[in-house]
């Protein structure tokens, strides 16, 4: 029988790092000028109108011209993009300074990544405020899609890749 | 070069399937009788308070029951629960009928599943409406948990285990 324990933040750290999820970088435009960042707390929401949430932290450099900005890309990474998710979560290369040839702005100017398994161009349409963190509401609008490919997966604190079971 | 496709119902469908999300059950207690479904949709919100959002659809039998409730458990699948992950997602066996002895009472009466990877057990603390689906803000109260077991992934219409990459 497994024990019940009540919650604190070190348990619900715990708790939380038991989520795989797929790794993507979410990312906008402010006047040309790109920000972005790792995270894995983004999931499909409904699909009239077509929404996905998105969970940022309030402290995120980025955070705040999402916001503003209220357009960002969802990029899901594949498998052998490791380098790029720690990149996009580096405490000491931040902002623009994070992207390369590797991304291109798509028809409304939020970067994407080009080999990504799906870049989708969202508008930010809601956000709720919880703690630390907002939760963005985002409509898709375009998408670019490479379904041949496999994800990149977080869980306990490893990356991972998937391998279908039977 | 990828080409940009504006989004539609089919693109919206094919892009949501790339997002790999780690399969959950999400149950209730109604005066004694259970009730749950599969999903992926759930995803870690914020640490303080400790929040979690899930995403699910209002025309789920379990979604009223839990709206009136406010309190659910999210139990977190492994691999080998292939079979439970359809079991939840039937549409021949609903309700109390999809529990068994694999079950028992969280202290709070919700169903957490024995040998889950994590049984979560939250209250319902805001709900927010988009379309066909409730996004549920549920705040984490207890916890039972076996970090040594490996997560069962959904992605692109299979399950998936995890294996880690370097």
């Amino acid at each position: 029988m497994i024990t019940e324990t009540p919650i604190s933040s070190d348990v619900f750290k715990q708790s939380m790092r038991l989520f795989a999820g797929g790794v993507c970088i979410v990312a906008t435009n402010s006047n040309g000028e790109w920000h972005g960042l790792t995270m894995t707390a983004v999931c499909s929401l409904t699909m009239d109108p077509p929404t996905l949430v998105a969970c940022v932290n309030r402290d995120a450099g980025a955070h705040d011209i999402m916001s503003a900005t209220r357009r960002v890309s969802v990029n899901v990474l594949t498998h052998d993009h490791t380098g790029l998710a720690e990149l996009f979560s580096s405490s000491k290369i931040k902002g623009p300074e994070r992207f390369d040839e590797k991304w291109t702005g798509m028809a409304s100017g939020v970067p994407a990544l080009i080999d990504a398994l799906a870049a989708l161009d969202c508008e930010i349409v809601q956000e709720t405020v919880v703690g630390r963190h907002s939760v963005f509401f985002c409509e898709v609008k375009n998408v670019r899609l490479r379904p041949d490919r496999k994800p990149l997966v977080h869980f306990n604190r490893e990356f991972c890749a998937v391998q279908a079971v039977n």
